[in-house]
């Protein structure tokens, strides 16, 4: 049975995501798309025999939708997300669920009166090969109780348009998101640390940043972030434990020796150092949907916690102290399942 | 438009395809399977929705069969693939072609008769992301002039049913075809050294082995053969030339330190080492199907050329000197665009 | 010409050091020797031939002693160099070179009357082949300016007698010495953070610790000191720059694959670790001092840092803040030319 | 005590001896000098303080000489270590023990009525920390019993006055030695194939050569020599056993990653990779000499050994063929301590 999908927003992410659901996974089919450019939506739509509908709530209620997809302008997210449960629809959000902690709330009460969880939210490190085996590795006790993680986020470059606070919202995200979940811990408090900034960088921007967490268990977590470090895409993280340590791969890659030195390639962009997990991600989403089951990826509660976090780094990148994150302490028992 | 594929063979390498085809690879679907065992036949037919017909001829008939994928016991390849360019369909033949350099030949006169390609054979090292990386550094003048390759070939362990001649015709295969390709260059000569046997290993068995091949253009590869090697799965290879060399990767693996050791996990068998290759090499092949297109992959005349090379290395294994492979010297004009 | 050497201490490490001096160093020779322990000095006095003395005046005034090496407790090192100083003897200090700023600032100005250089400190990574090969690379500009250091100094296990404290003084002073070297430049302030301890320390331990430094160019190091990490003696520094990054390497280890993994041992202590670093220290030093030239190792300021800076992350352990260091703004004019 | 050397021959190789012997190992002096180049010869006494005699026998024969070093032309070195056997002093010999393996013979003879071992033969790998690590795996048992060694010796470029046969007489020799030693085998047959020759050669020359051996237990080493490879001097050397395989670290050095990739340096010449080496060699020897012990590095057979079988090498390059080596078979009772 194939799962019919409406894909509310065909922006780059959303176009990529359509092209994931047509080609590369089997037993899905995008059959509804809504963008407000209108006309890129029809021309999205044409490439895949779909309809483009008038409004997000249009595809989220049209028959021949199963679940949908929401890749549109991240403050219009809760809007779709809540239409959709609303719907009793699955819905897979792109990050962030919303860009407030409020809107967050919202759809976390909807999802609680719905009764079963029908939102999961785009953080596709879960999915990646390499973050799968650390945490086997961290669950199988091999390195003892987790006590600090070292983490790097490297991007070549970023356009004029990244600002300071996106270091948070856009970049560090994806490792708070993805360090709760291998953990199994809660971020408590958050700190940043500010060297000096990168010459090769547009003037307005911190860059890099040193992003400083400590879990509901006193974990340590550092990470860089550093997204014009000029030499490529570089994902690190290590996990330092009571007994050894846990390392994640570099992508394999041929080596070469020439001309005096031995090297291997470095990647230049996310889309290559994750292509893997997307689908991966989308694979598993696609089979929950089809079997009628919950989702088990990153649920509405991981994105509410993504966003109280991230909003805490901002703020503490501003003031330069320490952020204590009160907000997540109670997870509310139907998310208790999930990652604690 | 989806592609409509008669499956000829449901024994555990065709289970795996028909999944592959069923669940992994977009735009195809199994209708029709023959097997021998006709019980399984119809077993596996009915997890994916196809009929079990009575014979590969009826499969290859079908008219809801657009492609044929040969899975079956490597003796009776010939006849199926013989029986789809007959009926004008594209083939895909896991290794060998055939067991016999004449089955080959009477293939390669078929296909030419045709006048397009409909044959393709299963060699996945072609598709692995490793030895594709490793051609375009090669290509791209790099490393120079190819003078020599390094390889090795590693199981665990074979059962008691693996004999000496396999390690040529089971085993060293995949290397003699992925290094005409890497090289796009045609052996011309073989010796096997045989090194002192290891006690770990059924009384019968020649193991390890040592392959030298020389080519036209006068590379020399040495191939290390070791199907008891007891600690994984471990494919090696390093094309050295006038300037520098490139190496194959280790897949990607987190890195642990524990007890006084830095280390990685190895893997245990082919599955997990070629599964990406495996599922690229479908894709292509149903895309080139689906296109109308001639396939890409190895053609008939690589099949030829891989059967031909196997029995010369049997015959030298037995001989303990230097066979030559005379007959690949004169490549038709049909195969010729395909790899020189 | 042989450099006639008098130690004082001699304890373990200086027992290390009349060895090396001895028998693997050219040139030189241990002529006097004292320990508060008279039995031990005198049994280690006869082993290379030389005489115990009844006080650390004594070697240094000793007419057959040209130079003078420090391996006594920590508090009576200050002594001991002062005493060098106003005998204008060459000293080698192992360090700390006083556990006082006080006492340090009192050694500068000893050394700064006397007008030339005197005083070398022992910090040996100086002269470990990766520290110097990782400056090289820095000092190239193959990574642009420096922004930020990603340290880990972990132990095995420690000793009962270990304390807190001790994480900065025995432990972090040596990245302390090492970074400000490599960076050509001046710590600002400091942090210490706390993780969840390791369970598998003495009770009444802080281990691990995280610290933080920020440099006078707004360089920002993180150092992770882990003194009972369980699985070995293990060094890490990554410098990252503008445009690129360096990292030490681990020791080289012949790397082996057996039973599933791909392995290589680590080391256990940092005698296997430093060794040769501690010879070449040696070696550079007593050329310097055969050569009546001023030595070019850490100077009395180097010594003096570490003991201000090892003191501020004490007091930052204990109160939690950030602590600047001030102290350290103003290098003498006589300094200037060592490492800035 | 000091030992008194007198070093025969003071070209390249014997002035770098004399320099150690001199500045970097303790207990060793060199007094007499000779090379056949008088005023080299007084020029480097100079240096040292020692003479330069006449002939080599005058150093051999001199009073303040404990023992000698021979470093002059290799077809000048059976008559001086005869001499010094004669003589009944220690003579450490540089490789080749003797261009003939007639001499050799005649030197085994002489030792073997002296009744004790006076010899040692300069091959230096055998003091390698990477090779002592892998042969100490070896003995552990930790890989089962060794079946199969790779090997690769590679250097940047050669000058226009190496020839084929030195191939194995200058570069194969010290795989020779160290493969005997860590195997603790002996090798009975040659092969040497010959790929097609890099067109960054000087014309007479066949580069790359490969060379196949078996020893007597049935283990088959294949050896690639390259000494125009162009990136750099590159050692690799592989032990496969029957339960996994060890392999030769890299030289440690820092990474770096920029500007897309991720790199080490290689290293350009022998004298950096093997300069540890060489040190332990002579500080071994000169111990030996000191105790008044037998030396317990390479003797005088495995000198002969070296001649032997890089001499079955040159043929088997001429012929093509497999040339046997029997005239190791039966290794004296006197030198069989050293290495069966």
């Amino acid at each position: 049975m194939t799962v019919r999908i409406g894909v509310i927003g065909t922006g780059m992410i959303g176009q990529d995501h359509i092209r994931r659901l047509t080609h590369v996974i089997t037993g899905t089919r995008v059959t509804a798309v809504f963008d407000i450019d209108t006309a890129r939506a029809e021309e999205v739509a044409d490439t895949v025999g779909a309809r483009a509908l008038a409004t997000g709530r249009e595809v989220i209620d049209a028959p021949d939708v199963d679940a949908v997809v929401v890749t549109s302008w991240g403050p219009t997210h809760a809007e779709h997300v809540l239409g959709a449960i609303a719907a009793g629809k699955p819905v897979f959000c792109e990050k962030p669920l919303a860009t407030e902690a409020e809107d967050c709330l919202e759809i976390i009460e909807a999802e609680t009166a719905h009764g079963s969880r029908l939102v999961q939210v785009g953080f596709m490190r879960r999915y990646d090969a390499g973050y799968r085996e650390m945490k086997k590795v961290i669950e199988s006790g091999a390195i003892g109780v987790p006590l600090m993680v070292h983490c790097a986020h490297r991007n070549a470059t970023v356009p004029a348009s990244y600002t300071s606070a996106m270091a948070a919202q856009d970049t560090a995200v994806h490792e708070i998101d993805v360090l709760r979940w291998l953990l199994d811990d809660e971020i408590r408090s958050v700190q940043v640390v500010t060297p000096r900034r990168t010459g090769k960088r547009h003037a307005h921007l911190q860059d890099p940043q040193i992003m400083l967490f400590e879990t509901a268990e006193g974990v340590r977590i550092d990470l860089e972030v550093f997204v014009n470090c000029q030499y490529g895409y570089d994902i690190q993280c290590e996990t330092v434990g009571e007994d050894g340590l846990v390392r994640l791969p570099d992508p394999a890659a041929v080596s070469v020796r020439t001309a005096g030195r031995a090297s291997t390639g470095i990647l230049q962009d996310w889309q290559g150092r994750f292509e893997n997990a997307f689908d991966t991600e989308f694979r598993e989403w696609a089979e929950s949907v089809a079997n009628g089951a919950e989702p088990t990826g990153p649920s509405a509660w991981d994105g509410y916690a993504a966003t109280v976090i991230t909003g805490a780094l901002v703020q503490a990148l501003e003031s330069g102290g320490i952020v204590r994150v009160d907000a997540l302490e109670k997870r509310p028992a139907f998310y208790g399942g999930d990652t604690r």
